[in-house]
């Protein structure tokens, strides 16, 4: 689908359900705010399902808008999720009942009835402002959902997926009217203060590799215990790890507590390609940013990602 | 001056010399880059005035485009120099010989024959680019430079000058085909392995007071030492303790190693004037950011500091 046609779609239809993925990011909040206002301004019912494990930073934007029971006969939308086992608990009923998917992965699986997908944009946030100003006035709340999404999948305008396109987004966003300091203060220069111990215990356990090159991170469950972390604390963590003058590849490694290792992979693509390493772990991604999880040890999943990368590498 | 005529004027006459400003940042050293290589472009002569106190960051952008000694019947450009007390020691000769000055502060002197001022502009760079697009094709090499004054000047989109427009010239200048990744991860995303172990040591190390508002954090010499740390390594550390979420108040009291303890406060002016503080240790500053030089141990500066604030508060 077009974002013409997905426009067409959703002003056609009513009773709303929007799903957004496993642990929520900026983008998959801020696009299921961003078209749940949109649909609700031409009067539609229109719903967030619950999720779970949305962390403080995200909260705020989905207030008023989220639902915990199924509505009748609703129609489904998923936004920014790529495959099948990104569904939330919550979202396990509608597997196999997803009407429309808006989504930019590469790798998504065509799950839905329908899908909207264009894989070239640097944040789902885009693909939805294009569908929703087709029929909707961006408002500053709907604004501000749907900058948070773009800038926070494209690290504020920094990452390597940031284009000329993620820019113009933004500014077409900004002049919704709403204020985008205290949003990029909060999101981007703001830390609490046991994610700086948890930063401190990762610099302290860092491991370099390839003349400085490849830097590896461990996030233990008695590092997060020890500084008493939530989710909220660890929130994109996995980028920490890249910002090291000299440093292509950032492996993040965190043990989930129930035998399994999440890894996070940060690359510079030109270098190493994220996703193929990722794939071969049995995860996936973007080229410049991919994860996979792992049972074993953190020290089984060490050599395995160390393995992954060189083999990418020679072949 | 509008742009048209600026542009109107620099195609009319050649030889060109380009001013930036002392202390030089991405703004003005971006702007001179950009506006030379335009001004070649097009078959004029034009060079930029050595300017001695350019840092390392910005040294790639000027290579090929110096000079030292003052061409003969020279037309003189000033970039982002908002007065004669920002020109540098070599530029001295030219205080009274500008012939166009092309800036964005509002607190501009007009010392130059001609100006071409916007004061709503977040950089000088936006400026200079529509200038030049009216007579010079935006190559690869003119969109980086000119992208640097731009993004530098706006924090990378998060500080509050940053508006649509910034986000279009952006938009506009990658469009040129330049790669902004290592750009941005240069000029924002990048910290030296030795800042990081700093940063760990001052985490370790900091005092939370008055709820959590008021952090506090010492840089001994026995640090820099063991990180064997230089200058560069310390940049900008007085921003550090600033980024805790609910620290309103920031204190970085830092050894110099010849008896003295230099005193950095930031705060929230609404909340403790770091004025008013530092003025009672000797000090000074602005309402937001101050600091004093104090003779002693970190015990008694710290000491120091705690009652000058606490003297402060109570009226």
């Amino acid at each position: 689908m077009t974002p013409q046609e997905a426009a067409a779609f959703l002003t056609a239809h009513d009773n709303y359900l929007i799903l957004t993925h496993v642990r929520p990011d900026g983008d998959t909040i801020g696009c299921g705010a961003g078209l749940c206002r949109a649909l609700r301004q031409i009067g539609k019912t229109a719903y967030i399902l619950e999720n779970p494990e949305i962390t403080d930073l995200y909260t705020g934007y989905v207030e008023g808008l989220t639902i915990r029971a199924e509505p009748v006969g609703c129609t489904v939308v998923s936004v920014d999720i790529a495959s099948r086992s990104l569904f939330t608990d919550l979202a396990q009923p509608y597997l196999d009942r997803v009407d429309l998917a808006i989504d930019h992965h590469p790798s998504q699986e065509f799950f839905a009835k329908a899908t909207c997908l264009d894989s070239k944009r640097a944040a789902c946030g885009q693909l939805v402002l294009e569908i929703v100003k087709q029929f909707a006035d961006i408002t500053p709340e709907i604004g501000e959902a749907l900058y948070v999404a773009i800038s926070t999948d494209c690290g504020c305008f920094q990452y390597s997926n940031t284009d000329a396109s993620a820019h113009r987004a933004a500014a077409e966003l900004m002049e919704s009217g709403f204020d985008p300091y205290p949003v990029n203060r909060k999101l981007f220069r703001t830390k609490t203060f046991k994610r700086l111990k948890l930063e401190s215990m990762l610099t302290a356990g860092m491991e370099l590799r390839d003349g400085g090159a490849t830097a590896l991170v461990f996030l233990t469950r008695k590092m997060i215990e020890e500084v008493g972390a939530g989710e909220g604390d660890m929130d994109n963590i996995s980028a920490f790890v890249g910002q090291i003058e000299g440093v292509k590849n950032g492996v993040t490694l965190k043990e989930t507590g129930d035998g399994h290792v999440k890894i996070s992979l940060r690359t510079d693509p030109g270098d190493l390609n994220a996703s193929r390493v990722c794939a071969l772990l049995g995860g996936g991604g973007h080229a410049a940013a991919a994860g996979a999880m792992m049972e074993g040890t953190m020290e089984d999943v060490r050599q395995a990602v160390i393995g992954a990368m060189k083999q990418v590498r020679n072949g």
